[in-house]
């Protein structure tokens, strides 16, 4: 199985960034490393391309064998190789990102990986390698991406509050807005569908329920704007 | 010099998108190949990245190399890791971009180059590899980010008028915009200073000269915007 090379070659890996959705707040998928380098701590889910997959599968085959979670829209992130990242050898890694509900997936850990777990992003412990950079630029993005095309519609329920997308926002954005402001502006945005209905089976006082005009939506993600926000 | 790995690894790449301005329009600059596969087809320069440098050091060394551009910032566009993308073996490539005036940069083809030349991106040759897709890539990108971001600074003289600014975004957008209305939104926009000056020496009427507000100019940057043209 082994190979011999004319020069030496970096070793090249993927690792995932999958920020999950729920109730209270934004959370992103953790192994905890069972073998050295940094054996016990926690880290991003990835592990070695092979010589004959894509980038993309190798990413999601990694995700799919330490964390158990199969379908996920990766989309990439950066590929980084500072030298000395690594402390066995040079390691390029290629970064993807995704959003998911989290109540969609449920986690099992697997192979090298001792745990799998969803910390909230604002209270993750330190990673393993230069992983906070990569989860620190991944939320970035996020965060850059939710001013300039919607979210949501892979995220909430078919019919919604805008209490509830409103805490979608806040969760990406990791701040409360101003409940005004922001229904003022994402309704001007015209991409929400007021269903005349109000929810049904709450505690608190029933609001009225939206979905997504889907058409709108998708055009609003291939054209961007600006949410200022 | 050879190395044994215990596993097959990909070879790993750096391929240079740069896009050069002229008072004509948008160019990319090209390399010749010398050497096989796709001997005498043109192509992105770039090669193979070094064990002991960083990516980015790679594609600089790599573009010096092989057209003789030193300084240009490059940002990284993807990285593209498709199997068979190259006919001798798996090799993975990040790939990067760079938008420069063109009349700053003196280019000479060196090392495993033929010839390199500046081309115009709508009547570029046949690419070797996948580079044509990486090329379109990067022009979408491009075209992308005149959108949410402003440019010119680094393009444009330090005085310019309102046709120059308006001819480099309809280099970059590839179409020709309405003047009344690019006035308009580029004002509005806030930043640039009207110098009340007005140019010397044209053969033309001589137009009103401006220059950026660097500070609200790298506030936009920053913020970002939505620049609907």
């Amino acid at each position: 199985m082994s190979v011999t090379y004319e020069y030496p070659r970096p070793a090249l890996t993927v690792d995932c960034v999958v920020f999950g959705l729920d109730a209270e707040d934004l959370k992103v998928l953790l192994i905890q490393r069972g073998i050295e380098p940094f054996a016990g701590r926690w880290a991003l889910p990835g592990g070695f391309v092979r010589v004959d997959e894509s980038l993309e599968d190798a990413a999601r085959r990694e995700l799919r064998e330490e964390t158990g979670i199969g379908e996920v829209f990766l989309e990439q992130l950066y590929t980084i190789g500072t030298p000395g990242r690594d402390p066995r050898e040079r390691v390029v890694t290629v970064a993807y990102y995704a959003l998911v509900k989290l109540s969609d997936h449920t986690i099992r850990a697997a192979t090298d990986a001792r745990n799998a777990a969803w910390f909230a992003v604002d209270d993750a412990p330190p990673l393993a390698f230069d992983h906070d950079r990569i989860l620190a630029m991944a939320h970035e993005r996020l965060r850059g991406k939710v001013r300039y095309r919607p979210i949501g519609f892979e995220l909430l329920p078919p019919k919604f509050t805008l209490r509830q997308l409103q805490h979608l926002y806040e969760a990406v954005l990791d701040r409360t807005l101003d409940k005004r402001n922001f229904r003022k502006k994402i309704i001007r945005m015209g991409i929400l569908v007021d269903l005349d209905e109000i929810e049904t089976d709450v505690a608190h006082r029933a609001a009225r329920l939206y979905s997504f005009d889907k058409k709108k939506y998708d055009r609003m993600t291939r054209q961007g704007f600006n949410f200022e926000i």
